[in-house]
């Protein structure tokens, strides 16, 4: 009798197993399909070529961004999606305005030099006659409070902390030198500074500015901020080592009324758990300076071209496939917060969702996250999946995933950051040179289909 | 007593897992100290820019590849190793001959057309009044087999099948197609095929020919044989889907008699093993119309790096650390034989050699290779460092090392190919634009630092 439970036992087992690895033959089958179909028949370059290069940058308010609303909405009808739709979102509206100055005046050693320049998102104008004043060199926000008022009053503030380039992965070295852009005016201000430069963020010693976000704090002056480029703020810096100058600062910006936007939300239905979502998506914003090429409409046009892809195969999916473009995350995340507040109040579950928002390089695999009562489990189950991922190679790393995603942690599903290598990023990063030419073909192509495997895994087996 | 011995054990455990764990902690902060100064002193770029920039394409025989050899020579010097010297070669010496002409005449739908072309390294020249004859298209070798005389003599055999852009690597796909552009030339003309036209080898649609070696078969007529752009390869493929058409062929390329060149070698003695060899290398020619860039200015200027780096650290090496520019990788090899022959008289052995022969770009890892009675062995071996090398994405891969060390596998060293992502690598191959401008400087310091890390643990611990 225990001799027949055991062979009952073993032929299961037997019989498990080759189920198991049927399954997994055939994963590995149709992932191999789903990257034949993303280098060969992958359109993400092409819509990118559209979004980027034709309508350029789309910072939110623009008529570019709304351009870019009309256009992926257009573009999903086309991918013959069960429902699209536009959420709308009320975006911040700034505006450059046009030219931008920033000039050392009076050296001794390099006379009258103008610098690159390029005024941070949400500063204030300086108005038509500009400003001018001496100027201070810092490295650290904390240096402000002990050099006081005494100081600082009455100065331009020169935030000179490189990003460190001895990081391997650049987006720390970013992480640890962005403090400088987004608090820098305010802190300053505090002091009584008329105006801040900041270094820009990026490890490249070259002639671009990178423009970005900064805020100001309730309560404090506002004073106008601006970039230059890591060569300007090197030759800025030995100047004033030498000698004491001033320097003479005048933009247009504008902060306007806020403006009404939308996210653009495709999805395809789920034949069995259509309640269980897997979102696919990027930022539709940029900055205003360049195409957005990189940051991030990679992300959007790997995120479409998911669709696609699944659309040519001809693939079902057992869950719901949704696919975002979110507004405005370059400039307070307005477009995230709307998508949240609604999925909440409609109570959905996102199973899982992948947020594409590091550009457009060779893939490398995907950050992860969760709840913290669900991750361990969670991760274990994607570690399984590894074998399948590692022949592209894909890998999971702990820890992150995107902006605009990470506000649907309550709802305990797996949350991914797509990640590509990252060592060109910051070349191109919130500047005029983000362009279409600054994209590989191929390696964008393959970043959609590293997302378009994670989907399929995820549709399949859950999580 | 046993209670004491096993104590005793324990003890002794205890104090060699803290003496191994010792042990890694300063392997690791060596490392990390090799990619600090990599990253933050490295030369590589400086010396590209001269080498590629400034010199140019360094095909071998040519006085750019005489300049080649003196700069890198002079560059060894200031490095202060204990022996810079030139190993004497002979290299076959073919030059292009200046302008090359491809046109398709008469045909009803693109009338007279130029094509985008690069004559294959070795081809003979048209002379002066060109070939003129009609085109058949094939897409394998044994193709022809079967077309026989009758479909090929007196006309223009053209080989379009592309390589595979399904490939994950870019090198399989490239070995999956080059058989037509080495052998195609003889395999046509044996059927009386009167010129040979080659799709260029790379998966992008673009408009710029790939240059390469062509081997003549001997006993075969030798005719003349170019590659052309895959847009071209394209345009031409479809107009022949509609009619048969005549091109015209034109080139001026001379094979002269073969000349003297050298390979230049430097060297740091080990304090403790001079006679065990770590060698880095790469080679020092490159194809005439570009500047050879990333094939393999960066494996050159990689190597001398690592040697910079450091003597920037003041490190003194236990074993010998040979760096070395192959001369004439790209044509037959001639440096590689002169080196393999010298150092087999001499009885040298080299405990190590690697590589870098696969462009500038961010480093994934090495491949490796090594006699089969001692690879298991010592691939174990290698493994047991990966936690030192896997935080800077890092891996070993088994298989291949690079063309001009695999020569050295007789001595039972471990033979590595330093592999970066391999993704761009095929836009610039042999072509007029793999120049400076194609480099990331981030992603070849990283190389540098990558080659030093394993050329470090090499050096401390044999393998």
């Amino acid at each position: 009798m225990l001799y027949r439970v055991y062979l009952l036992i073993i032929g299961f087992c037997l019989a498990f197993s080759s189920f198991v690895s049927a399954q997994t033959d055939q994963d590995a089958f149709y992932i191999r399909k789903i990257y034949d179909v993303a280098l060969q028949k992958g359109k993400a370059y092409d819509y990118l070529y559209h979004l980027s290069g034709d309508i350029g940058g789309r910072l939110a308010g623009s008529p570019q961004a709304a351009a870019a609303v009309e256009y992926t909405k257009q573009l999903m009808d086309t991918l013959g999606m069960d429902e699209v739709r536009l959420q709308e979102c009320m975006v911040p509206h700034w505006e450059r305005g046009g030219k931008e100055e920033v000039r050392i005046v009076n050296s001794s050693q390099v006379g009258s030099l103008d610098l690159k320049a390029a005024s941070l998102g949400n500063s204030i104008g300086t108005g038509p006659m500009g400003i001018t004043a001496e100027v201070i060199e810092v490295q650290q926000l904390d240096q402000l409070d002990s050099l006081g008022a005494e100081m600082i009053e009455g100065k331009i503030v020169f935030f000179n902390r490189p990003m460190d380039p001895t990081q391997i992965n650049t987006f720390s070295a970013y992480g640890g030198a962005v403090d400088q852009r987004v608090f820098g005016a305010s802190r300053a201000a505090k002091y009584g500074s008329v105006g801040v430069l900041v270094r820009s963020m990026t490890t490249r010693k070259d002639d671009v500015p990178h423009t970005g976000v900064m805020i100001y704090e309730d309560g404090v002056p506002q004073v106008p901020a601006l970039a230059i480029s890591t060569n300007d703020a090197d030759l800025l810096s030995r100047v004033l080592k030498r000698e004491a100058v001033n320097v003479y600062i005048q933009n247009n910006c504008r902060n306007l009324a806020p403006k009404k936007s939308y996210n653009v939300i495709g999805e395809i239905r789920g034949s069995e758990y259509p309640d269980e979502i897997i979102l696919v998506g990027g930022h539709l914003d940029s900055w205003d300076i360049g195409g957005g090429a990189h940051d991030d409409g990679a992300g959007c046009v790997h995120a479409l071209d998911v669709i696609q892809v699944f659309r040519r195969l001809g693939y079902q999916p057992k869950r719901t496939i949704r696919c975002v473009m979110f507004m405005n995350e370059e400039n307070g995340q307005a477009g995230a917060i709307a998508y949240r507040d609604a999925s909440m109040k409609a109570e959905e579950f996102h199973l899982a969702a992948i947020e594409s928002d590091r550009g457009g390089f060779t893939p490398r695999g995907f950050t992860c996250d969760a709840h913290e009562s669900v991750f361990e489990e969670k991760y274990r189950k994607l570690t399984s999946w590894l074998p399948l991922l590692e022949p592209y190679g894909l890998r999971f790393k702990k820890g992150g995933s995107g902006a605009d995603i990470s506000r649907l942690k309550p709802q305990k599903g797996m949350l991914f950051g797509f990640e590509p290598d990252s060592q060109r990023y910051f070349d191109y990063h919130h500047t005029a040179i983000d362009n279409i030419d600054a994209v590989n073909k191929r390696e964008l192509q393959l970043g959609v289909a590293a997302m378009t495997s994670l989907v399929y895994l995820l549709d399949q087996y859950g999580i």
